[in-house]
């Protein structure tokens, strides 16, 4: 096994024992490529969510916020193409009875397997689908969304006159989507059930190329607000035959995980694409009316489209850190799942009513634990392997001088403060990078 | 039309207009009883799911928080008696089609719009089926989960072990559940897509009565703290048949919609029965070790199960109100969906510019918009029909003195206060009310 398999193994089991993230329905022998985020898991997805939206609508005030059913009307999975046109090839292994991505096998004819005879390949349809009210037949039929970015643009009208709109303005949502995958896989990097984080820019035709340079940057800036090695992200331009029909340019924002270079998020020009074909296929009048040229046309769309399962696991493998006495998680602070972990030196002598008391205060702005059992050198481990920024030991001498000592999480280092200045000490660590 | 009527169809009629709740899908004709959340009402909802989880997982060191995957295991739904009981008695009308619960029709046994023959009721199942995989067959279905309380129970031993904690302790969730009702209906009451809000509260048997009532009262006073008119909120215990053959107590809370009292949410005693049948049909221990006591038991289970979509429509009945000049929602500040409106009195002169610097600095931490256009009386009367708690007026005198005028929502009042005090003003109202 190569050190980035070795890596990646021993970051799904640090997942699995500390509550980042189990196997799906696990006592039942779990669901292929479905998984639960546990406490902590729950946590910093909740936390990335929250950091992304106000990056989004609180931050622009040109930004406007979506929360759309993940049930749709099925006309509009004909008016995406997505009907038609969203499907891998499929074949399966005469002999084994194993099935395939026709278009990952490299041109080889026979199963890479047992080496046995491959049917021929036949387009295989991504969406899930499921039958609304009692009959199961074809009039009854819809599906899963395959992503969420359909929902936003069907409400791009809605949205543009309710929020009294103006080109160019966005519109931002964050939701689960459902892809039938045949070969999921790499934990959470590819699984059929996921959330995408999206904001759709509606941009007036000319205006596409700069709002992309602009939008390209803010998006890779966010990463660094994340505080992602730099190193281990790049853009990656869609070329030739890679570049999808609607899109006039695009480029992904990927990360080097253990398993190589993939994509975090999509940075897309997808051009007056997708209104046109929602006005073509609705039959209502998706035009945008400009006051001051009297001019009417269908916007353009710089789409920004980030998986926010991948952030976490991009999140999780870059914080991951090996030292000679240490595991740690080097999670931006404000993002990590606890905050503050409140250790009282010893259970007894009143040591645990002081750490109750600055955990009632912390607690009403932060994530705070309390961890009273082992010693405080593994108290401190187990914080740093969950990636808790600041630990706040309460000893004898609190009692006297009102005062802890907090340690940093990166350097170790400790201090010795008074209870009084644990707030202002920790909020800058702590605050949301938005601006 | 009755008054009532008439003020949900005005409710209706504002969340569409102002950009609460669009029906979804709607360019092509809508989905039934399908709802897409717009700017304000995705900020809406986005805060009281923010309110409730904190006041869960935050406020409580004993509860951890989970977000499992809608897609699981078929056989947990053997498990918990969906597959076989969860199932509405439909009826059809012989002669037009229509389509009936049989428990909706107070025994008559003719159709209740053209008087025709009835078939027999048959045992209609409201889960949404789906297939995983390219095969559509029986050993490929799997369910889109119809509450998340399932998911909280198979991974009850993941989370106990993984965040080392020890009865009683709480596993708290958000998500979205699927339920393929035959009748949906009230606007967002009954929809077949839906969000839930659920604490799993596990206990030692024998504490359950006692923990019971604690979390009666923490439940119910969690909508005082959302500002919800105390005589429209009532318990309501089942009783008899009404029942479930699994509990030993349940209560709802419920609000006096303009449509009657129906149920915000359920707070039940469903003893051991969930982890007894999981325990059985999983193969896997799921008994609870009491060191103290050497014991081992199945842990009995207090449910508090709120629907959040019912908490939105709840919230936003409340809040309406007409008055003589004007239409106001009175939210909870905390959680409007705008809570500083910044209005400059006209569009020159340096004034927008005061805005925008406002506005940056406060934008950080609250929801902020800006209002340049008409008069500042009709623009005070937009933001009170959305329910914005503080508008912030900027004249002539703010660049001489620095000052602003701030009015209040309810009152209508006005202050003259301090740029720099602004902040410092509003951010009492504003705070999240966990402790």
């Amino acid at each position: 096994m190569s050190t980035k398999d070795k890596t990646m193994e021993k970051i799904v089991s640090l997942c699995k024992r500390r509550g980042f993230i189990y196997p799906s329905s696990e006592i039942y022998g779990g669901l292929n490529s479905c998984y639960d985020y546990g406490p902590l898991g729950s946590e910093l997805k909740r936390s990335v969510k929250d950091f992304w939206w106000k990056s989004m609508t609180q931050t622009h005030t040109d930004i406007h916020g979506l929360d759309s059913a993940i049930l749709m009307a099925p006309r509009i999975w004909e008016a995406s193409g997505h009907l038609e046109n969203f499907t891998d090839p499929l074949v399966d292994c005469k002999n084994c009875k194993s099935r395939f991505r026709q278009d990952h096998l490299n041109g080889a004819t026979a199963c890479p397997k047992c080496q046995g005879e491959l049917t021929e390949a036949r387009q295989f349809n991504l969406m899930f689908k499921t039958f609304m009210g009692p009959l199961e037949d074809a009039a009854n039929t819809v599906y899963l969304r395959p992503e969420t970015a359909q929902g936003i643009y069907v409400n791009y009208q809605n949205v543009m006159t309710t929020a009294r709109a103006k080109l160019p303005f966005g519109i931002a949502q964050i939701g689960k989507a459902f892809r039938n995958e045949i070969t999921p896989g790499n934990f959470t990097f590819r699984t059929r059930e996921f959330e995408q984080m999206e904001m759709q820019y509606f941009v007036k035709p000319g205006e596409d190329d700069a709002s992309m340079d602009r939008w390209k940057e803010i998006r890779r800036n966010w990463y660094d607000k994340l505080m992602i090695n730099s190193e281990k992200l790049r853009f990656h331009e869609h070329q030739g035959n890679e570049l999808a029909h609607y899109a006039k340019a695009a480029y992904d924002i990927e990360y080097e995980f253990p398993f190589g270079w993939s994509e975090l998020e999509g940075v897309h020009n997808r051009t007056d694409f997708d209104l046109s074909r929602h006005q073509e296929y609705s039959g209502k009048n998706l035009q945008y009316f400009e006051e001051s040229t009297k001019e009417k046309f269908i916007p353009y769309i710089i789409e920004t489209s980030a998986g926010c399962d991948r952030s976490i696991l991009c999140i999780l493998c870059d914080a991951y850190s090996e030292e000679e006495e240490r595991v740690v998680l080097r999670f931006a602070p404000f993002i990590a799942p606890v905050q503050v972990a409140i250790l009282p030196l010893v259970k007894k002598d009143g040591l645990p009513d002081i750490m109750d008391n600055i955990a009632n205060k912390l607690k009403k702005h932060y994530r705070v634990a309390k961890d009273v059992s082992g010693s405080i050198g593994k108290r401190y481990r187990r914080q740093d392997e969950i990636g808790t920024p600041f630990c706040i030991t309460i000893d004898y001498e609190s009692k006297d001088d009102n005062t802890v000592t907090i340690r940093h999480r990166d350097s170790m280092q400790q201090e010795r403060i008074s209870i009084d200045a644990i707030e202002s000490y920790i909020e800058p660590a702590l605050a949301l990078p938005i601006d």
